[in-house]
This record gives structure tokens, C-alpha cells and sequence, in this order.
């Protein structure tokens, strides 16, 4: 199995794809947990680049080029290997952040990001958690945390929201694959929903 | 004009390309001599991660998409307003480099440049310099430079050669927009080559 959590950052979904895999792990499930844009050597030096500075620093089609090549990069090294020896995967992002972040946030690169995905990925989640919580308290939580890593929420709250409306519409686009998680209350009642929506 | 000059590391080009920018704006056009992967203040910082660093770093896919990445924001942030303001360009390297390093050399890739090309770059040179010369002179000078840059260096004599044949088949490929120049000589043999073919 190959889980993703998506969301706007501070949304909690680090918090709720670290709490899954260690629930799975601890029933037996061999879980490797990674990140996106990340989660291997290469991919984490890419990271730096799309995360740190101004938000203009790169207009959404190197944008969207730079997270395809660190996805690239996460699924040949980590992702397909560990699938490969039975391992399930639960990532922090995966391909629907391009959908949403530069296929419709930042513009409207839609089309291309599926083009890209489909020449260059392949792959796809098998099942994916869209933790929804308000933009705002999300907003005040991400930038709570401070450090460098905040080049898109020096994008500002509107931005969020239009965020949260994009992944709301791919949870609808795919409603197989993608449910929508309330990310209200605490961190054990947000899991609890979680783990009843896989089972 | 755009114009492009190309070939392995070691083989001239880059002194070459120098001199053809001296010479126009000496004759009172306006040009901007650039190269790849850079030319931008964002392409130069994809750059490091290109040409620094073990060969097998990243696969051919995933160092296709960030040579792609990196000469996107070189296209849109100088290529293209230096082309609109009337001014001509003049680069060390350009898309031909993926056609053959990544194309040819490294992986069977030529499919998947085209289609990365169509979809973010677009544009192409309105001619472009091939400047041949032996693989193991140009080895031999390329290694002699020193410095960090000598990631492709690294991948041997054998690759050098492969790189030579896929320029020479390239400008076999398209004859009206690629010539190739005999590298071999003085700078100012090599350059009193590049001016006749212009002319």
C-alpha cells in the first residue's frame, strides 16, 4: 500500500502520516515514512531550492519542474524499492500537491502536470488523506513554527484558500482514491479518523 | 539570432563562444553571452547540482528534468527578454546538450527531451556551432582545468566519445541550424571558422 496525506502546510498531516506509520509499524506493517518535496538524498538537496526564499523566486513551471525531478529522484531510490520488498510507504505529499500547488494555486498548469506526471512518475497513491482544517488557524500554526522553510506561506492566506478549495475539488475528482479528513479537534481524534477511513 | 555552441567539456566552445559575443558587440550589435545549465540567478543554483558531485548522482530521467528546470527559468528570465529587446544571445550550451547527454550518452532518453522541450522550453536556436574535437584531448584539457565542476568528466573517455558521436549525428539531423567546426588549431584559427559560417 501506498499512502499519501495532503493539505495545506500547518494543516497537521506531517503530524497525522508520522502517527499512521507508527501505528502500522506497531501492528507489524513494515512502513517507511518519507516526505515531499524530499525524502531522499538527492531529492532533500532539490527541497532547499523550493522551499527557502521569496515566492517568486521560480515561476510555476520551473517550479513544477523542480518538484517533478525530486519526485523523480524519491520514487526511483526510496518509494518503488520499498514496495518492491513488500514495504508499505506513507508519504507527507506526494503528486496531488502539483496538482493543486502549481496546477491551480499558483497557475493554471494543470494539463502540464498531469503530462509530466504521467511521462516521468507513473505512479499513483493507492489511497490518499486530504487533512481539511481551516486556512487561517493553518496559516497562524505554519508561521508559529518559523525556521526558513516558508516560501509558500510568504504567499499570504488567500493563497491558502485557494489551496483548500483545490484539494477539496481533487478529493471530488477522485473520490476512490482521495478522502477528506477533518483536521478539527486533537491530534488522537484526527487519527482516530484517519485509521476509520483505511480500515 | 539565438546561437548556441556545443560540444564535449574540454573542447573549446566555451572560449569560442567568448569571442563570437566580442565580436558582434564589437561590431555594434547588442549581445548577451550566457550559458548552461545557468545563465539565470536560479539556473545557477540548479547548476551546482548538475556538474558537482558523483556521476550516478541522479539517474538520466531525473538529471534530464533538472537540466529542463533550470533552462526554463534561463529561457524566461534572460533568454527571451534579451531576444524581445532586439538583442541577440549567445549561449554555451543549450538544448542540443540534453538531446545528447541525456538524449544519447547517458540513456536512450531522446523521446522523452523532445517531449520535455515541446512542453516547457519551446524555443530554439536560430543556429547553433558544434565545436569537434578528439574526446581524449579534450579529456586531457578538460581535467587539466581542475575545480568541482567535473561531474560528467568523471564518467570517462568511452562517454566522451559517445558524447563527440551524438553532436556529429545531431548536426547530421538538422543541417540547416547546426554546423560543426574543426576544433582543432589556434583560438584564432577555431574563431576565424565560426565568423565564416556565420557570415
Amino acid at each position: 500500500m501506498f499512502i499519501s496525506f495532503e493539505g495545506i502546510d500547518g494543516s497537521g498531516k506531517s503530524t497525522q502520516a508520522r502517527r499512521l506509520a507508527q501505528a502500522l509499524n506497531a501492528r507489524g506493517t513494515e512502513t517507511v515514512l518519507t516526505r515531499e518535496p524530499g525524502g531522499s538524498e538527492g531529492a532533500e538537496e532539490i527541497r532547499r531550492l523550493l522551499v527557502e526564499g521569496r515566492g517568486e523566486r521560480w515561476s510555476p513551471e520551473t517550479e513544477l519542474l523542480l518538484f517533478t525531478a525530486a519526485r523523480r529522484d524519491h520514487v526511483e531510490r526510496l518509494i518503488r524499492p520499498a514496495l518492491a520488498r513488500g514495504a508499505w510507504v506513507v508519504t507527507d505529499r506526494f503528486a496531488d500537491s502539483s496538482r493543486v500547488y502549481q496546477g491551480l494555486a499558483r497557475a493554471d498548469l494543470r494539463q502540464l502536470v498531469e503530462e509530466l506526471h504521467r511521462l516521468t512518475i507513473g505512479i499513483e497513491t493507492d489511497r490518499t488523506f486530504v487533512i481539511d482544517i481551516d486556512p487561517e488557524i493553518a496559516l497562524t500554526r505554519g508561521q508559529a513554527r518559523g525556521g526558513v522553510e516558508d516560501r509558500f506561506e510568504t504567499l499570504g492566506l488567500d493563497f491558502q484558500r485557494r489551496l483548500r478549495d483545490g484539494f477539496l475539488a481533487l478529493a471530488a475528482e477522485f473520490p476512490a482514491r482521495i478522502r477528506v479528513i477533518d483536521g478539527s479537534g486533537s491530534g488522537d481524534e484526527v487519527a482516530g479518523r484517519v485509521l476509520a477511513a483505511l480500515a
